[in-house]
């Protein structure tokens, strides 16, 4: 076959790589392949190994090999890196090596890719875009339609018009420049009120975006807060990939919402509606967790045993450990709730560590000192001074050990990249638990001289 | 002068009973008043007596007595209406005698009155208005564009063009019938879509709605769920009163998140910024709690001296307090979390309370089972037989305790008007300590033969 004639090593090193499905190997090939020869060889292979083969092209190759393709043959690419066959196979890769292999799609294809998808094959085709889970790159929709700053009003409602059926929302249109990069944004209502001849440019204002790798959360509470009714998402060069409606946009916040409120009780967040979930299913969203819990606190039995001696002096210390731990682990919720929720919305940011520290610390210590009062005179009342003495000292001691520890906590999980959520409160509890006890004792070991 | 010749009783009993802020007698009299003698009566009044008058008077009654006014006139009353003095004459009234007294103003006026307000005068005016704290009508706006079903598209997209400035949304149209009865929705997208000869009415689809007394977290959460732009406020006879746009409906449910959030761990919400916050406000949002959860906890020390015979027997009892009551709180927690987040999403309703009963006696259970397998166990292992019967034992009665007053709890404090998520996790710790403890002695005893 003449084709066979011409064949350069290039494309047959890649079909022996796929065959093995050494993405890695194909990976490092094409970057040093010569980029004239790249078109060409991708050409002769077959269309799914093509599109893995073009898959694994740094951008700026990509967009020029895409480029050079003729039309159908592009349209044959789209196809084939939609193929599951093709996205199960990137999806079968490391969330770590996909971010080394796969570079961003060009602007140009993203969309065309995703385009006309349900949105469960949407979902699986975005790991062939490589955007990581929970990026917003995955709830993005690519149905959108865009003007140009040089169209009048007139015209840019022209193609609103003809596009209104395909298009997610008509209401918020972004305005791209060359290269679809986006200058602005122009609501549907400006174009309405403006006068027909007025260029897109007058009426456009700058665009509020977001990058398609962000968290979803993250960029779904722009568009809500800002009270858009659409996000462009573009990619790292702000150019337009995808946009994100504010209905969907609440439907990431929700999803968020229930995910937090869950975990911050220490439950998994269950997939369905509570009443229609097995027993079964809610047994194993919390069972976990009350382990995890359960384990932490033998800390606890370990701490007590240690002190057993001293309780068998002064049983009387014992009536007040749940009471001085549970205050405790409250004081500790509280400000691990506040921090979190801060957090969340971004009032607070990991870099202010220092500053929540001392806020939670003279917190704590007020909150101690309130309490401590109180304790120490109803303990000293009922039962001795000095008994009184080692409560309110032990008090002032863990609301403010408790205070400081649950607002530092979120922030470290975030550093950490742990959903503060999880980490904070039901830890705080355990952690501040097994804490308080050794002071308690130790205190009450020093007041009362044993 | 002629006037005073004309003088009927009433208007002189109304101006009467109103230097005496006797609202309640006004209230009566206009009850009783035949319809023909109140409008001249009205008429008669100074202009803020007059409003005062008008508003107690029962919505039919209102709406004829308005139709009766001059034009002038009218506009005299949503002036007077509005005027701060007798905003404040009804903001000064109980709410239940405010639902007693006030009925509904009539659809035709209650836009009117809350046009071109600022939203702090909207939220003033929104008492005369009579809308309860807490309910839509105060956060609703009267900035819409209303098109009536037989225009055809051309027409109603003119009526944009017109309004487009003035409106909240000009791409949820509410469709109104004869006495600004809703009788559907259009989109602005369809009506650009469509022919311009056809009928709004083949265009439109059912409205969703809400009531303006409707609880604005519900509404607004309707509006976000269904994903929709914009979502009718009517009053009790679907008569159009306002407009609820996504925007205002996702920053409603975002404060509503933030509350249950701060509640769920025991804090007041915070009224600005953590980090803008003076410490002082954040120990004052925390205080109240803290206090009401430590004497709950008192609870824990009394049942504690009440065994302090069996502790001093057996010290090693004491040694497992912490992790008992911790795991009971852990799974009471649990619970409730999941719980209350699904009666705020509408996924379980307080008619559910044998089902919610049924299902989390099985869950607490099976944990219980679980938990203390392995509770028994180890103790076993650690210390003697005995002690691990005792700990397992315990662990599954505090669990099934536990999991099911947690699940219950949210539904209780719904029932009694309470907001479920303060009422429930700090509670059901506390509670659930108490309750635990005794279970765990009265077992100990049982099983070591005390």
């Amino acid at each position: 076959m003449a084709s066979t004639v011409r064949t350069t090593p290039l494309d047959e090193q890649l079909t022996a790589l796929l065959a093995v499905e050494d993405l890695t190997g194909m990976n490092a090939l094409l970057a040093d392949a010569a980029p004239e020869e790249l078109a060409p060889a991708l050409e002769r292979l077959t269309p799914k190994r093509r599109a893995v083969a073009f898959r694994l092209l740094p951008k700026d190759r990509a967009l020029a090999v895409f480029e050079e393709f003729s039309p159908a043959l592009e349209g044959d690419l789209v196809q084939s890196l939609r193929d599951s066959e093709v996205a199960a196979l990137f999806a079968g890769l490391e969330p770590d090596d996909r971010v080394q292999l796969l570079d961003e799609l060009p602007a140009a294809l993203a969309p065309r890719l995703l385009r006309d998808l349900t949105p469960k094959e949407r979902e699986l085709t975005a790991t062939v875009l490589g955007y990581p889970k929970g990026s917003i790159g995955r709830r993005m929709s690519p149905e959108y339609v865009s003007v140009r700053a040089e169209h009048t009003a007139r015209e840019a409602l022209e193609r609103v018009r003809v596009r209104v059926d395909d298009a997610e929302t008509v209401y918020t249109l972004p305005v791209l420049g060359a290269e679809r990069h986006v200058e602005g944004v122009v609501s549907l209502r400006d174009l309405m009120r403006a006068a027909p001849g007025t260029p897109v440019a007058e009426l456009m204002v700058e665009a509020v975006v977001a990058a398609a790798e962000e968290d979803d959360e993250t960029a779904a509470r722009r568009c809500a807060e800002r009270g858009l009714l659409a996000l462009p998402i573009v990619d790292s060069e702000t150019r337009l990939v995808g946009i994100l409606t504010i209905d969907d946009a609440v439907r990431v916040l929700q999803e968020e919402e229930s995910e937090d409120v869950a975990r911050q009780g220490g439950v998994e967040p269950l997939r369905r509606p509570y009443l229609s979930t097995p027993i079964r299913e809610i047994v194993s969203s919390r069972i976990v967790w009350l382990l995890v819990l359960a384990i932490g606190a033998t800390l606890t039995v370990q701490v007590l045993s240690v002190f057993e001696e001293t309780l068998e002096q002064v049983t009387v210390l014992a009536l007040f450990v749940p009471l001085l731990i549970g205050t405790g682990g409250n004081t500790g919720n509280q400000a691990a709730t506040t921090v979190t929720r801060a957090l969340a919305i971004d009032d607070v940011r990991p870099r202010d560590l220092c500053r929540v520290l001392s806020r939670e610390f003279r917190s704590g210590l007020l909150l101690g000192a309130l309490l401590g009062l109180l304790g120490f005179a109803i303990a000293a009342l009922v039962f001795e001074p000095a008994i009184g003495l080692v409560i309110g000292l032990t008090l002032v001691a863990v609301c403010t050990m408790a205070s400081t520890v649950g607002g530092v906590m979120p922030l470290v999980a975030r550093a950490i990249r742990v959903d503060p959520a999880v980490f904070s409160n039901p830890f705080i509890t355990t952690f501040v638990d097994a804490i308080g006890l050794v002071v308690y004792f130790l205190i009450a070991r020093a007041v009362l001289g044993l």
